[in-house]
């Protein structure tokens, strides 16, 4: 199986390292705009820095990953799709609904496998937490609390297109709502500060983030989202039921413990998102060599995930200009 | 020093014997509809079983302990006021803040000390969590995430007359929330569902609650309620800073932890409030009799913080109803 | 009933205390050599500052308790046994192990009740261990581990009269020991080392030691000593058996924890046996009243006790100084 | 770099394994008895399955890997010394001392690299215990508790052969306790049962047993031993130290925590061996590699600390004998 990469940059490299140790995978193909970046990451795994037309028109090409700037997720999702090859797209989609819509339309005309990168869904903490649910250990779901925050704030430049922390941060959060809960939010409800970094205020974004989410049938999830801590990669899920609470807390390197005279004192939480994710950005690979080889089509997280987290996302943002709750 | 007591009921008898152990107090009469209650109660701690008038015109008597149910609370602390007693009041005053404050304009008129029970502000995990925060231990706040869980649901007559989960409830997570703010909320918004107890639900009650806060500087605030777990009674609360997190974790009885084949099990919460708080029950009636011999009439919490905190309660019923954030 | 207190130092105040909050005990006589010290004690609970005799001739006494310095113990022991005097003592009765045995036969021979200052085994994490071994929770036992280290050393003054570290310190632990394993161990071996504070080794002391002990079934028990910690008392004891292990933690003050920069910070233990064991000598003291009131003279921990913990502490200094393993 | 592994058996298979994922590395050779075992494992990675002579005169191999059975190991080593090849060896090299030192004179002889696979030392937890020691974390140490616990006893036959509880299971704990101390032990004693079962000891071993070990500068350790748990494989490390104390705790796959009726229920550790340490068993053979590519024949691990884990054991074994603690 032959794979192409587009995107040569941080999490580009990230997969182009993952597609390397799977067996009979060959990553031959990496687009970059940036020649030079996806000349030297092409090097490293004997693969060729063309162009997309190339990589596309080659029909040894079975899938494409597609880990580009956000803004050319659309466009290549249609034309990957078009040229009949397998998806793997990052997260969101596009900003605009309504493209998403189109890239959906199109994905299932050509009846192409379409993988989103929610890499959460693979984390091996959440993953035998769904199975746990799955199995009854908590009964009937009430409450969902996700905390999820960062250990500092992406640099400017990238909320000027990023869409903002719902759309770039919480969408993630909003994907792992929709997923643990098994049933579509039906109504949000969002507030939001600027109170850690006023530079992302002057970009119209914010930093901290709280969200209520509600279900049909009566189920709640809240969520807690900054853009700083002092103490590493906040990504705590907790989910309670009628037979009881699982927490699936965070991750740390060792288990080493030093009792001084400060206190007792356990490591901080892994860093950030390549450190905690890391196993989940291999199985994502993983799961989505898998799906092409057995021509599931019907793997998810799909592009229809794509849209209803990216609905949920821009919900929450009417939501926090209107002080209201917004129904879906 | 001398008190009387309103109430022979359970929190009454927590009281009573709380002021047992007092030096220096000594509890001169119990007052109850309820005779036998009270002369049984009275019997046990040497004192009398009196009425209100007998109890409010004794010239001995400091003080007044208010532990009556809720609907006489504010004729009680009226009278009390009027008699120049110092006033320990559970919580709430009244479920209509427009009483409230007619209690509070005679408090003031009189220069009664009155103290409120939110017992929860004297319980040694949260007193220490708020000296941490007074320090600058965390910092700035940013978020707070109260989680607040009852074992099982209040037998269906009380919830015809307590005023429902947000002002019988979460009215504690609520003062809670004002006191480690440090700074009033302006902003309330409520979501709450019916998927516990139907008996519930058919009294208008809903028996999960979540709830977002937020307070003109922007910091934020969840609280999730629910009426029932499997573990015990579930009292968190969460801290995050600009330097750090500071967590307060639930009590238990012991530190045992059993290794066995279904894994490594540590002790359950304390069962309910009166495991939890029984030092804050008796720490709360200290502060109260010391704030009388200081004749400290601006000790807190006080007849306005019950105003506040019901506030509170009330804009989350509104907001519940109306799906839309309400101002304060 | 009236009790006579002998020792007005530290661990007699602590007991001056605890009989002062339970009902129907009244503490009538306080001896000690320091006249000032026992008269400023009998002061506060209403007391007499008397001598030896007066106390013991007295019919109206009930029982003593002596918390006077080790030397003292025995001969109180055999003036209050001959007096008809139920008995609580500190631990060691004697360091002579044949001066507890004559103390042993005068108790026994005169019906006398009592119960030695094995102040542990009323802990309260320790007896929830304890029930939970008779219930089952472990099945058989195989291997005990007691850790067990002060946060620092005593005065020099105190070694030269305790006994040393098996006899004033691991006696506490090879009490424990014996209480839990429910059998005599029969075999010895210490090693040890003075590597925390040189003045210790000259008073001929050591400051850290290891112990094993065995028992005829098999079982095996490991003991942990250090005279310091830099993160306070260090009290935990784990018990492995057939069907699991139970592990008794440390004690903190709250369940406060505090992520920052430098990791995630529990509290420290409890600082030293007044606060770690303040339930216990509370509750060994209502043990020794109950028993004494049931006229329960087989109540443990008793003067055997004494004399079997005293035996293995002496064995482990045999077996420290010719390193070989002392067989009981 | 060609290497040849000896054993295709379960341990031969994780190395094998660990070999493919090694950049610029070759499994040339598989070499068993079990000619059939040899050439299934040999197929999975492209490797031969050939003799001894075969591979030790092939001069494109520059290394051997010893995972055949312990009666093997020397042998094998001095075949492979005298052939100019590097070693990586499985402990122990023999059971017999002086069959050790002869191994360890003709490595010193033929100037090989020698090490020998005490994998322990290459689990990310102690590697980082012991940089933090290393880096003064603890300061002084003063005492070590090692604890060691198999989840289930290995095949009454494994036992005929492996020399015993102290040189095939706690030969792992010595060589960390000499690896942690940073100083040779000089007495060691040791006491143990027969107790979980009974087959056991009919083949002259026991199951249960515990040992101090001291060093000259007054260090102490203990180990605790046991064939059987129900929780898991029970790897602790305690290091106490002047400055605090450092805690390498189990491992588990994941940090979920259930809280229901039965208590708050986290993982049990890891299941054994080859879940705990498949990280350590991958980290050793790199090391062995990288040793090799930089011609480091002073790596350690070495057969000289092969000898000294040995000889502790033999100590420990003659101590349980004769119930004398034995200097070394």
């Amino acid at each position: 199986m032959n794979l192409a990469l587009f995107g040569a940059g941080r999490i580009g490299k990230i997969h182009a390292n993952n597609v390397a140790v799977l067996a009979n995978v060959n990553l031959k193909y990496i687009i970059d705009v940036d020649h030079a970046s996806a000349e030297t990451l092409a090097k490293r795994y004997q693969a060729k820095s063309v162009d997309t037309t190339t990589a596309l028109h080659d029909h040894s090409i079975n899938g494409v990953i597609i880990a580009s700037p956000t803004n050319t997720h659309a466009n290549l999702i249609v034309q990957a799709a078009l040229a009949n090859k397998a998806i793997f797209c990052e997260k969101p989609i596009d900003l605009s609904i309504e493209r998403v819509k189109e890239c959906l339309q199109i994905i299932q005309q050509q009846d192409a496998l379409c993988v989103i990168g929610f890499n959460r869904r693979f984390d091996p903490q959440f993953t035998q937490l769904k199975q746990a649910i799955n199995q009854g250990k908590v009964g009937q779901i009430q409450q969902i609390c996700i905390t999820s925050r960062d250990p500092s704030p992406p640099p400017i430049e990238y909320i000027t297109h990023s869409g903002g922390i719902f759309r770039d941060m919480m969408i993630h959060d909003l994907d792992m709502a929709r997923w643990l809960l098994d049933e579509e939010p039906c109504e949000v409800y969002a507030n939001a500060s600027c109170i850690i970094d006023p530079a992302l205020g002057d970009q119209g974004d914010v930093d901290s983030a709280m969200v209520i989410l509600k279900t049909p049938s009566g189920k709640l999830c809240q969520i807690s989202n900054s853009r700083a801590t002092t103490y590493g990669y906040d990504q705590r899920i907790e989910v309670l039921g009628n037979r009881g609470m699982l927490q699936a807390n965070n991750n740390t390197a060792t288990n080493l413990c030093f009792s001084g005279d400060t206190g007792v004192i356990h490591e901080k939480p892994l860093h950030f998102f390549l450190e905690r994710y890391a196993d989940a950005y291999r199985l994502e690979l993983a799961h989505f060599v898998h799906a092409l080889q057995e021509k599931n089509i019907s793997s998810t997280p799909n592009a229809y995930d794509g849209l209803q987290a990216l609905k949920l996302a821009n919900a929450a943002l009417i939501s926090l200009k209107k002080n209201v709750a917004v129904k879906l």
